[in-house]
């Protein structure tokens, strides 16, 4: 269910955006506990001028041209402690695996209900609580 | 009021464009009662590799190259029979009209108040209740 | 912590782009109080087709292909006069630098919680209160 949306530069290639694709789902699955298979993303691609961020230290972080914006809408209800693992796995990750700086990733999660989605075939897959 | 942003491939053409946009839009109107005329969508065209669906089967679903993802920014108050009606609507009309696997229409609902959208003129539209 | 959505059309011009980038940061730190230095924008430029607007009159206003769509998440708490005086703010401040129709200047709001943002380093920057 959830729906990722991931902003970067066009200067990323092909492989890193799988990375970083898979990265994300990975969190999602492991730790915020989204099914299995659960993997729908979009990627757009960005060029020059078109992501912006701020020119100077902003919270202690500075940020560069390779700034990864990932927004995930899903179902409300994870938790504080959840939401603060996920971005911490995500950002170690990236980092560890194609050497993306901590400081660009930048996660934001939107929070839809049960019944605000279909998967496809007009059904309404999650039934409300 | 709703803002739909619509991404697909951009092995889709002009017209089938067009025929997803006002499909959508008919749904809003005569399903979810949005106004009339009330059709504001944003369009982005991917190619390859940028549009990420699950490599199997999900939930018993298979998806290809051509899923359309449909997420609509609206006012809450929908019903979960709306909603219900709502994916249903385009889905069918989507697979009747230019042949869209039903499995490949993806929709995602999120929530709005009132006093969170300005049409234009630097208005608030509508009152909050 | 706001993340923002610009979509417009491709025949903006850099300097445009970066003037409405800025009259919506400003907009945000000067009337909606989010932090100075705050500013994360995605811009997206639109080919012909791509943006979709009423062709008719809607609520009185028309629409052309230079429509400005922002939207903009962020941290739910803003009062409706806070709301309004934003919108009021971009509209009129897009029309007297660059001369943007003000019925052309569309805005989104979406609200999302303090523990929703990431804004680098894998940390969650807010506490929840």
């Amino acid at each position: 269910m959830p729906l990722v949306r991931i902003n970067l530069s066009n200067s990323y290639s092909a492989e890193e955006r799988q990375i970083i694709g898979d990265t994300v789902y990975s969190a999602m699955v492991d730790i915020a506990k989204a099914p299995a298979g659960d993997k729908f993303l979009i990627f757009t691609r960005h060029a020059d001028g078109e992501l912006i961020h701020p020119a100077a230290a902003f919270m202690g972080m500075e940020y560069t041209s390779k700034i990864v914006f990932v927004q995930v809408f899903w179902v409300a209800g994870r938790s504080t402690d959840v939401k603060k693992a996920f971005y911490r796995n995500v950002a170690d990750t990236l980092n560890e695996k194609i050497g993306i700086r901590k400081e660009d990733v930048w996660i934001n999660l939107v929070d839809c209900a049960r019944e605000d989605w279909s998967f496809g075939n007009g059904d309404m897959q999650y039934a409300p609580k």
